[in-house]
């Protein structure tokens, strides 16, 4: 089994690269934290080249690491390439999955504009997961969903349901020609979530933290909807908001 | 008007104990950052003491600056005593008010059981503001409220609504001796949500991000609901939880 101590190796080097979205897409990999979700990963049909682990980090039974690239690592290197505070010792290098062209038929779809927090991105999918949904649509302006904190606050929903990527004027003329009513989320011209029944199909768009859902998108919707505020808040968090629309459409 | 120019200067090293629970709790002091949060505390009934403004800083006409304490610091000194990463100039020194000791006698709340993460609580309260709670009880074991990644979690909604801390086996009961009906989260022996109705007054109680709400006051509640999960995720994020079930109690 191979060893590395050393964090000036070059290809610990090369793998700090992947914490940002320019090394992932230049090397085609990016990196899985923790134990939890390496196990996803290693689960779903994600491809898993490397598992570096150190000699502290006692891995479950079930991962079939001999059939894996197994390089232990120093504490130290552990602490330099992992994100977190207290690295649980493990960290998966990936390969980047082709985005799948998913054909729209029927189903329940979250639409992401340019939200740009990962842990708001990262939490919506986990949502829409936990909500049953058939797939998440992220649009060009969002944060890169192979980030580490986004895949950590998905908690492995990542890797559970289609998470595709592209332009949202092109996926919600895809989804209005499929038949699937598309709902955008905004404050004016909008209706309270309330006033309409809960949907087989549909498709929810959410926006930008900021921003919310831009001009463009919220002219091409079926319906534009907003959850009230009854207290002096401004609004809601995206995620919670995401949290609260898919519930009540999924009925 | 006074300025600090050195971050070794006794006044700021003071500040920068605010940071810490302990340091906040001794001097009987917490620090707001930002234009918007600061804001919302001078127009709160928080005693906000000092203001610390660089050179860069416009300050909003409307700020009662003539009545307050300012004192000019350098950008560097910003940095310092700042906890976000492009600090926007301002940050306000607020004494720690005292925790009101209010009756219950009706309205809806929110019972939090030690949820450990600033975000999250900053989060819930953000959310419960949202649904018109009339208070947020945080529990013993929670992060502290006059956290500063609580507060900008919060949006200034801790300003808002009272938030009040405590033991909860006393609250529960001082809610049931009120006869509103509490609600615990819970996945073995609870109802799905959707089989209640919505509550003109209620108690909701949600719990620990791993743990959930601890079983000794789940055997207190009237009744016990979970968010059924649809999909392969293990479980929703508890400020997304707090949204669905607060906006679905209150109708």
């Amino acid at each position: 089994m191979r060893r590395i101590d050393s964090s000036k190796n070059e290809q610990i080097k090369a793998w700090k690269k992947l914490h940002t979205k320019k090394g992932r897409e230049k090397a085609g990999q990016f990196l899985v934290e923790g134990f939890h979700l390496v196990e996803e990963a290693l689960r779903a049909s994600i491809k898993v080249n490397t598992v570096l682990l150190t000699d502290e980090t006692i891995p479950p039974q079930e991962w079939p690491l001999a059939e894996l690239d197994v390089i232990m690592i120093s504490p130290q290197v552990m602490k330099e390439l992992a994100e977190t505070e207290t690295p649980q010792g493990v960290i998966a290098v990936c390969e980047l999955p082709e985005t799948p062209d998913a054909e729209i038929t029927e189903g329940k779809y979250l639409l992401v504009d340019r939200v740009q927090d990962p842990g708001n991105l990262g939490t919506m999918i986990r949502t829409a997961d936990s909500a049953g949904l058939t797939g998440v649509i992220v649009g060009d302006g969002c944060v890169d969903i192979f980030n580490g904190k986004l895949i950590r606050a998905s908690q492995g929903s990542i890797f559970h349901l289609p998470v595709l990527k592209g332009d949202l004027v092109d996926w919600v003329e895809r989804c209005k020609q499929a038949q699937i009513p598309v709902f955008g989320t905004a404050l004016k011209g909008a209706s309270s979530y309330s006033a309409i029944e809960p949907q087989r199909d549909f498709a929810l768009l959410m926006g930008n933290e900021g921003e919310g859902v831009s001009e463009e998108l919220l002219e091409l919707t079926d319906q534009n909807l907003y959850i009230p505020i009854y207290g002096e808040a401004e609004s809601l968090n995206v995620a919670v908001a995401t949290g609260i629309l898919l519930y009540y459409l999924r009925g």
